[in-house]
């Protein structure tokens, strides 16, 4: 069976205060980027999801690990993209 | 002139210890996910970059940025993509 990388990006839902990104626009401004108007910051995670008889496998096991513990749905969405491995 | 956002993707580099993503990994296998062989974990920043007058005075910008202040050039990798806003 072929092998699967899972990209996984999980970001803050749109409207919930995003402390990190706040600080980091702060340093930006500090920095004199002074016409960046925004920073969202989440997280970039890349997982070695093992074997599986077929892509859309991996992706619906990728689907369950994002519900069950990499993102949080009340405050997070998520995002990815499954590649097989070379 | 046209605006910018640049979306950064931030890593830890290889071989360097990746505390967080090996706490990913325990979760994933404690919940059953047994085939999962690795977790890298990093950060994905959505960055209002605001107007410049070419891409590539965008990107120029955004790698200042993330020479100054967004990654830590001893243990970490970036890269970005920087796409016009609509």
């Amino acid at each position: 069976m072929p092998n699967f990388l899972a990209r996984i990006y999980v970001t803050p839902k749109p409207g919930v205060v995003d402390p990190q990104g706040l600080s980091i626009l702060g340093g930006l401004k500090n920095l004199g980027y002074d016409s960046v108007s925004a920073v969202r910051a989440g997280r970039y995670l890349e997982i070695q999801i093992g074997e599986a008889p077929s892509r859309e496998a991996a992706e619906s096991r990728t689907t369950d690990m994002c519900r069950q513990l990499l993102a949080n749905p009340v405050i997070e969405d998520y995002r990815f993209e499954v590649v097989e491995n070379d």
